[in-house]
């Protein structure tokens, strides 16, 4: 399997907090260790690494963990391999092109035996989640139109997401860079953080911080992944089949919980 | 303008001395300081490395100049903005998928006026360089077909190299991952360095390699640039209109030279 982050916020904010919590897990605290990959997009741009390594020893997630790069959305996924082998082509996230927007993708699960009907956009590696995506992206630019709104387009994505929900283990980041899609099959949670902010410890390496020095008081910051990072503070966990439509560090619209 | 820098390699291979050169001339021996970037293939996957800072004095810059990336095809572009603002989006090489494929490009030159019809892919940025490439993997995706010969893919893409070259500056590389394709209207050269090798010297920095000690008698490296990196090697010049298909550090097919 392999763990996944996102960060959605209202103001450019850098990962490296999370970061280096996460990729802890990749090889040290937890088995994720066959690649990892994050996307961190500034304006319709982005920035991306993707790395076949250990991301608990690699030194391109040094980089990461220890040069700042501030992102309003970022996805960010550490690979424990089933289907496919280990390689960069294998690597989450994986990036494509729609409607003049790249759109980011990162998947926790295994949807054994799921083939995807032919269409425009094709995996280029041999993952189960890259061939998702490709499909998703597939259906969108059939059944959907760029001006559709968000409501469209997300009434879309979760009718998507149940068909893949009921195949298998599907715990999905999607983004556009305008909003982030999260889904849950079996594991997800979240939390926001807003003033007063106060500190935080990562339960993966022996690392605090105190956001109230890096942040200012209208920042609105959101960190979703699949097993909550820090000790000392509440997630909010997600029930199976709930999804959450993040922007700008707040849940724009949400639907699938059984309460 | 900007510059252009790519590597055809038989062995993975890393771009740190030609790297290192280029990036001089972002913003120190050169002007060309809005922005850079660079996609190296490994395997069918991609690694790649943009940044809307000057490359001369870019920290990540930094890591890619010393961290042996290995690649057998590799693409770099480092901007001095005409068309489109300077910002990630607007950074080269870009990259989409095509045939379960990850196709690059960088360009340099300039087409005023170029307006591409519209087509499946579309560009994120607001430059002429990326609305050229759509514009090709548009062409690519109408006009031919996934199974198609090297030799009908490549006349496809002189014939529309052609087309653009009589709009304007249209210095090019392009790639799939297999082979990379150059074209020069005004500005390209290569040199190949196979056994017996030697010393080389950078033109914009006071750094000298010894190719012997980096290689095994059987490599064969080639670079294609803009402007040569070295002082004391010998350049083989592309004239204008002439285009050159590389594969593995050779040149397997080439034309438009008028002698």
């Amino acid at each position: 399997m392999c763990e996944l982050l996102a960060m959605s916020a209202n103001t450019p904010t850098d990962l490296c907090f999370s970061f280096t919590g996460l990729t802890r897990r990749g090889g040290e605290t937890g088995p994720h260790k066959d690649g990892w990959g994050v996307a961190f997009y500034e304006g319709k741009g982005i920035r991306c690494f993707h790395d076949s390594d250990a991301s608990a020893s690699s030194r391109l997630a040094e980089v990461v963990q220890t040069h700042p790069i501030k992102s309003e959305v970022a996805l960010c996924h550490i690979r424990q391999a089933n289907v496919g082998e280990i390689c960069l082509a294998n690597t989450h996230p994986f990036i494509r092109e729609l409607w003049g927007r790249y759109w980011v993708c990162a998947h926790n699960g295994q949807l054994t035996g799921f083939r995807a009907p032919e269409g425009f956009y094709e995996p280029v590696g041999s993952t189960d989640s890259e061939a998702l995506f490709c499909d998703m992206l597939n259906h969108l630019r059939s059944h959907c139109h760029r001006d559709d709104s968000l409501e469209q387009m997300v009434e879309r994505l979760v009718k998507l997401s149940s068909h893949y929900a009921s195949q298998g283990v599907f715990n999905l980041l999607l983004s556009n860079g305008d909003w982030l899609f999260t889904y849950c099959t079996t594991k997800m949670a979240s939390i926001t953080r807003r003033a007063p902010f106060g500190p935080a410890r990562l339960k993966d390496t022996d690392v605090t911080i105190d956001f109230e020095a890096e942040t200012t008081p209208n920042d609105v910051v959101s960190v979703i992944v699949t097993e909550p990072l820090t000790t000392d503070e509440k997630w909010d966990i997600y029930q199976p089949g709930e999804w959450r439509l993040w922007r700008q560090g707040e849940v724009v619209m949400k639907g699938g919980a059984e309460n």
